[in-house]
């Protein structure tokens, strides 16, 4: 038999090239969304299923598993700590969620995830559900063909759940998002009582402007133009082609510069986590981000810990003054105020921060009934409205704005939308501990100087890679495990301040 | 044994398949040079070598060998002119093309070629001949084996020849370019004794309004932005992603607004061969270009007989001082000799249309000495000047504007150089044939009708794909063999009238 050293560094070239081929397919979704001539379209898609196809093969390849058989009774997985043993357990983890999959049932999955997208989007434009609800039923069925495959301890959910969140379950989730939720609602009924945020002056904010103050942020917060790009799309995205090379897209409203800045500030939070990965672990896990929950508290942690913040556009609003001539210069106050404007309203993207954890919360509850059996899907739409009725008091008027705004479901993906609220909740966490350690953030902050936060996160996260399963991060970075109460304190200190309401 | 159909429609999706990847491919390396931040560039190159190695194994792939004896011998191959019996023609020159090439000399090619133009560009920046020679040596030693493994009748460099294009051989070259050469060095000459062209008035084209031209006149030629881009690039050039996507490059230069222009209408030529080919042969060799040189003939078509025609400059002009207020309204005679100045110069791709035959003729030259064992590549440099001196009666002043101004030898293409003279012959005689076809063709220039032209190539040229060899598209459409004396005339009749001299 082989030195497992050399059976590791071949698996770690296998991973290497996959990671190249990865690249590619990385390449031509972005370009799909920003460059690609309309004509080019359906054979886009048959490229991205013909490269899929290939790196389904090296996923797959029983060489892998075979070489993992060999390593994971080796030296080199004995302490679970090494880059060694991470890349094996992660290397594990991927190739057991590879295989166990059938190839009849991967390709179904593809399929409806494709069809369905399509019919998504006509039920959407048209207004119509039960246009959409029988494609739902197949892509619940495959869904939980796939839980099965896939296994699990108590419900099919969690293996779902498990393979954006791994170690996360419904039932560790669920006493998380009550006691977030049983915090939100009084504090956004008692927000909607005060002072309503004045509105943003009317002005017109060129293309151009908005992306010359986006240029000025974003290299404020580190985001370093040489080793990626700032470009338009119809929806925001931030994507890693490889080191070196990571792009984010924003979309301009001309009469809103604060829309492109909080999609800006947003992927940038992404851009920074996949640019503050370490090259030496590039294809490996060791050099790959954790989790969709930890991604998304990067993205979150600058577009409303930072971006939302006092500091922040002490900082930023010469700036914006400078670059739109026509704004007048409100106080720093003001536009404090108006970022900062609560109220419950129909879609989940459009939300501030305080309602957002409520429109989650909303899907997970439907999708933990429709795995348990307890929906059916023909009725989502007055369950939808009903939670909406519960958690933000407003009844969305069709399922254009209702159940239907969303694309995830369509695509198959069940199970993702908690870890958006688990990102604000990681994000909340993992700032309070910033704030301990930088104890001068806000000073820093506010004169533009953005290095101390990203060097206390990059050493502290990004540089991590998948060493650590999401909770183990947390309780690492910030000394304790996982709770709400960072993010409920932050949204009860800020908001009973600046709406003059008592919170404690 | 299958059904001979059922073996060839398995080989059609292998081939569709396959050029899927290589859409990924070309997509990699259109976005390297228009997109790509600068600290991606290491990991591209490495993404690249990954696809490129998945495409060769696929190319290589036994199954296809086994296919192709299969489908020889069946009645799919009894008629020669079928899209069934051409694709298994060219099927066969493509996988045998491949499979020769041993593994290690593929490899030992590759690389040679990366670390060749590495090297290349450090002697051409230090115009340091000596420092290039010993990586050309290598090159040529590795291209000489190269062409033992494909074969050849006469001598090794028709293999190299035959690889770009096909059927051709340095014999049968030779009289062709010795007649082309005979009767442009007087001409050229006679050219020097007469008045020369006016410069071009001084002015500033900002690259706005350059591409708003740009735009104007490629449309009118017929280029599908709904199917295609117009990027900038450090070296102008045109990309085929796949049907509906086909991608073209120019740099601007703010002095002088013919320049970009003819770097579009040539890219332009390209583009619309590619976008030409149809898309129900996409993936097989039917739906594929002829050769290098077929493809140089449309750019060059485009670029030359068209537009530095007197006839397309009474179009285009009103255009361009419209996009240029500054240009201050130069009669379109004026335009007409600009575009048409010929003067002896050092370098290929500034050279005017006439003297660029020359260019082509002294690496020919070349090439063919040192295939044939007559010259070492220390003494390139003198050989080069005295087939300067011979050929346009100049002296490169340095090796950086003499032999090292191209990057082909460089990556290790030998046989390459000839087919752009090729390409001006085919131009020549096909626009002879047009002219035949299309009675109105100047006039309906004159009016930026390019309909009727284009149509003539897609219908003759561009739908044919890969039906037939070079040589015998040409005999096809022109209904004579192919002869320099079209491009000949084309020289002397435009030239004599312009310049007031006797041609004939």
């Amino acid at each position: 038999m082989s030195d497992p050293r050399n059976i590791y560094d071949e698996q770690v070239n296998h991973c290497r090239e996959t990671a190249h081929l990865q690249a590619a397919l990385g390449l031509a979704g972005w370009d799909q969304q920003t460059m690609l001539p309309p004509k080019g379209r359906p054979m886009r898609a048959k490229q991205i299923a013909a490269l899929t196809s290939v790196l389904h093969a090296r996923e797959t390849d029983p060489a892998v598993g075979e070489r993992l058989d060999a390593l994971e009774g080796s030296p080199l997985a004995d302490d679970p700590a090494s880059p060694e043993a991470v890349n094996i357990r992660e290397w594990r983890r991927d190739y057991d969620q590879a295989v166990k999959i059938p190839h009849e049932l991967a390709v179904a999955l593809a399929e409806a995830a494709s069809e369905g997208h399509a019919v998504w989007e006509r039920a959407r434009a048209e207004d119509d559900f039960p246009l959409f609800a029988p494609m739902l039923d197949k892509l619940v069925d495959l869904a939980k063909q796939k839980a099965e495959a896939l296994g699990y301890e108590r419900e099919p959910y969690d293996a779902l759940l498990d393979a954006f969140e791994p170690g996360e379950t419904a039932a560790a989730i669920e006493p998380l998002f009550e006691e977030l939720r049983d915090a939100i609602i009084p504090l956004v009924a008692a927000i909607g009582q005060a002072d309503p945020a004045p509105p943003l002056p009317t002005s017109f904010f060129s293309e151009d402007d908005q992306k010359a103050f986006l240029n000025d942020m974003l290299r404020a917060f580190g985001f370093d133009f040489e080793a990626g790009r700032l470009d338009t799309a119809a929806h925001p995205f931030s994507q890693r082609i490889a080191p070196g090379d990571v792009r984010i897209t924003v979309r301009y409203e001309t009469n809103d510069f604060t829309n492109a800045f909080y999609s800006a500030a947003h992927e940038c939070g992404h851009a920074l986590y996949s640019l503050g990965l370490l090259d030496e672990h590039f294809g490996t896990p060791m050099g790959r981000s954790v989790s969709l929950g930890i991604h998304e508290s990067q993205s979150r942690l600058w577009e409303n810990l930072v971006g939302r913040s006092r500091a922040f556009w002490t900082f930023a609003l010469p700036t914006a003054c400078g670059r739109f001539p026509k704004l007048a210069a409100p106080a720093p106050e003001t536009l404090y105020r108006i970022v900062n404007a609560v109220r419950p309203s129909l879609i989940r993207v459009d939300a501030d921060e305080l309602t957002y954890n409520l429109h989650v919360m909303v899907r997970f509850e439907l999708e933990k009934a429709l795995f348990r059996g307890e929906l059916e899907t023909g009725d989502i739409p007055d369950a939808w409205n009903e939670k909406m009725r519960a958690f933000l008091g407003i009844t969305p008027t069709s399922p254009a704005v209702g159940a239907l705004q969303d694309v995830h479901w369509s695509m198959g993906y069940f199970g993702y939308f908690p870890t958006y609220a688990l990102g604000n909740m990681y994000a909340a966490q993992f700032m309070a501990a910033a704030r301990r350690a930088l104890p001068r953030l806000d000073v820093e902050i506010e004169r533009g100087d953005f290095t101390p936060l990203l060097a206390w996160l990059r050493e502290r996260i990004h540089a991590e890679g998948r060493r650590l399963l999401p909770r183990d991060l947390v309780r690492n970075v910030t000394g304790q495990d996982l709770s709400p109460s960072f993010l409920i304190d932050y949204f009860k200190d800020k908001y009973g301040e600046l709406y003059g309401i008592e919170t404690h």
